[in-house]
């Protein structure tokens, strides 16, 4: 019991160092000055060096040779150890510091590259990261498939062959419903001018009305919305587009739900391996199930409505269907951020394709754009107009994010299935949601899945909360049966 | 040469850790959410551990043996790294541990008391911390004088001595001075009421005329204003009191004295033991110049004046000159950090003749207030009334700050010193600060003292500065001389 007790020890405090990590990228991106890049660059290189001491520390072999798992909880806990440790010893230290210093470069290369459309110019550090990571993937598989080993990263249990099985089901569904749409009356764009400090207003009071605990907490502006930390500081941020006020609504209730979750963990669980979300695509699944499932459902928009009507007065849009339709509506878009429900799947399954057999070997650099823009234009009916739209654009690839693309789509179906269990549930659903009350919806999400963490697999904690194995199916009922009502088809 | 290199290269993340660690202590006064205390002791308790590991760690040790001094940079440079080091060896975990459990809880209940007016309830705990803070600084005497051991942490190669005999010369002219300043007319306080708006405009804009460098830095509001970090990143609070603008407004000042000092230090001593402050003591020069000297100048507070005009329209003061008086107004009062230029080095050698004897073991905890009350009646004239504006006023006993207190005193001599030499040099010093121009004068510091940090021993960077030996001469001779003139002695 002593080995186990000691492990946990550790562990707590390289836990309490991760989230230090963690907020120094936080206040990278929201309070530090201009002028501090090149200090807060060593800062955390230092930092990182700590803490990757401290996950390769050959005491931590010892520790989980000599611990007995005493329960559920500590064998979970020793099963998340034990991977992370093993995945960790197998990639050599010149590797790691190599890949660091690589992607580090490539970010800055893709921006510029990016903001001068100019292709050639990313190129070639995207093949030594591509390279660098294919190493890495093949060093942390040891025998097994390259891109399976990087996804487990993100998606600890998850194969690419059941991800392509799954995505398999899911793509042609999405675009045979995209061009029934596009058939379709088209719904017109939202008009007007929507002041910054009345968006931020809104994006408080939704942040509050989906539980969004602000003791815990904090909602900053940033270029990027995101969520940041676990446990008992975990900060959001939001921005605003003047014409646009449902970019910062809906990215607020999304970053909410990546924010709730960390919250919503039970506190049994704090500064240990399970004080998190489970994986990226169960996270995603939280983000999305309160942005869209539940944010742009007809009872909540009828809601929000309201609420602008009070605080924007008049803003050009009759009524509540009316509101509801331009919340909802479709559209052509380059772009996976600002892509509507129906298309976004689409934008990540054609990532997933490029990017699995890059990290084989099966597809080169030299070929990825030509791939992109005729993958691009079978699913999407029309060509790309420019490299800022395609290849360059996702920072992704260039920071090494090579398995992290699927767990976006994996989370959409996932959340598919938790909105399915949350009806049958919760059957007075709509009607809170018409109040601007989530507290039954999140509460349900909270005792069913939020406050296990990382207990469970992945996989296993998605199905433990709906009672059914999950699948495809629910996502695509769901959005065939919304954008049908929504258009009528 | 390999093993200075190799000192210098873990020195530098040693460095930049301690700097993730004063961004942490930033975050809590200015961002961190109410409800993340918890998990914040958490974090910085481990990041403390990592610290101190890396404080002791043996090769330093072994390092510094193979090390020789190339040139003066590196001389210094192993001087400040062998005195911490050898230092830190003193220590037994143990007692550090100990220490840093034990002035967390005195914090809290020092609060606690000041906030009832309990002395007693406050003094077990205090009994505890002296104790603990004695034991420390016998370990680091090795041999020597308890109390100077714990004063070289904050002001290395002083002794307690030596500021005996320059605080004696300096507490008999004080209290005249404060005594014939209280037989005089009196000035009257400045009434009036001024937006919080307004006066962080003004914050704003003094900071600027004082040379802060808003690139490698911000300015925010907390309880209490202070400066925090080193090199890119130095950032600044204030705060605001609506019937008292000059508390923002000099507190901004004093903290942009200790952020320029910061941000002027030569980039060539970036993330070395050279690239901060050389002392407390020096850095409190550098506070007390821009506030007093420079700020509470009748040139300075002449241009001010005009500002606040601009910004709060007419505030009830006529003209520049009952500005000027208002701004240095003598008055009686308990506290410190409120007290005015004559007064404020009063409170300091107060509480130096107290801890000295404290730490010796001379002086107990249990006479503590009796002393402190007898002799703040024979310094200021008047009895205190209330504990909370006497032995529970700082929080830094409860801390274990001792030795702290009497740099604040060296901070008012070394600015006095330096003020004359700035006279000397730059004899347009008056014309500059009329328009609100402190180029030259900051210019005169930075080039002949910030740019330096702590290349030199801290008495030695000011007697360079100024081209004498430095002496509480200067600072007397200008309080007589700018009260005796305010005051009509």
């Amino acid at each position: 019991m002593t080995a186990y007790v000691d492990l946990m020890a550790f562990q707590r405090e390289t836990e309490a160092l991760a989230q230090v990590m963690g907020r120094l990228g936080w206040d990278q991106e929201t309070m530090m000055p201009s002028g501090a890049a090149a200090q807060r660059a060593e800062e955390m290189a230092a930092l990182e060096g700590v803490l990757h001491a401290r996950r390769t520390d050959p005491r931590l072999g010892e520790w989980l040779a000599a611990s007995e798992a005493g329960d559920e909880t500590a064998g979970a806990n020793l099963r998340e150890i034990r991977r992370r440790y093993e995945r960790n010893l197998r990639v050599p230290a010149r590797l790691a510091a190599e890949l660091a210093r690589v992607t580090s470069r490539a970010q800055g290369i893709w921006a510029e590259a990016r903001r001068n459309e100019d292709v050639a110019a990313f190129l070639p550090v995207l093949e030594e990261v591509v390279r660098l990571r294919r190493e890495e993937g093949q060093a942390i598989a040891n025998g097994g498939d390259v891109y399976d080993a990087l996804l487990h990263d993100y998606e600890p249990g998850t194969s690419s062959a059941e991800l392509t099985a799954m995505f398999g089901a899911l793509r042609p569904r999405l675009v045979a419903l995209r061009e029934t749409i596009k058939a379709a009356p088209q719904v017109p764009e939202m008009q007007g001018s929507f002041p910054e400090e009345a968006q931020l207003v809104i994006a408080n009071e939704v942040a509050r009305a989906f539980g969004y605990d602000f003791a815990r907490g904090r909602l900053d502006k940033a270029v990027h919305p995101f969520s940041s930390g676990s446990g008992l500081d975990v900060r959001i941020t939001t921005r605003t587009n003047p014409t646009d006020p449902f970019n910062c609504i809906y990215s607020t209730i999304h970053e909410v739900g990546h924010a709730t979750y960390e919250q919503g963990i039970d506190a049994r669980h704090f500064l240990t391996p399970l004080g998190q979300g489970a994986s990226m695509g169960v996270h995603e699944s939280q983000s999305r199930i309160y942005e869209n499932q539940l944010g742009r459902s007809r009872a909540f928009t009828g809601w929000l409505y309201g609420r602008m009507r009070q605080v924007f007065g008049d803003f050009g849009v009759p009524d509540e269907e009316t509101f509801h339709r331009a919340v909802n509506r479709v559209s052509d878009g380059y772009v996976r951020t600002e892509a509507d429900e129906v298309q976004y799947n689409l934008h990540v399954l054609l990532r997933f394709d490029l990017e699995q057999p890059l990290m084989r070997g099966d597809l080169q650099v030299a070929d990825l754009e030509a791939a992109w823009n005729d993958r691009f234009r079978q699913d999407f009916g029309f060509a790309l107009d420019r490299p800022s739209h395609g290849l360059l654009q996702d920072v992704h690839w260039s920071v090494g994010l090579f398995g992290y693309f699927p767990t976006y789509s994996l989370g959409n179906v996932y959340a598919g299935c938790l909105h399915k269990a949350l009806r049958d549930a919760v059957p007075e659903l709509d009607g809170d949601l018409a109040r601007g009350d989530t507290s039954r919806a999140v509460g349900w999400l909270r005792e069913n899945l939020q406050r296990h963490g990382g207990l469970r697999e992945p996989r296993q904690t998605v199905a433990t909360a709906v009672g059914f194995d999950p699948s495809e199916g629910p996502l695509l009922d769901y959005l065939e049966a919304k954008f049908g009502d929504l258009y009528g088809l």
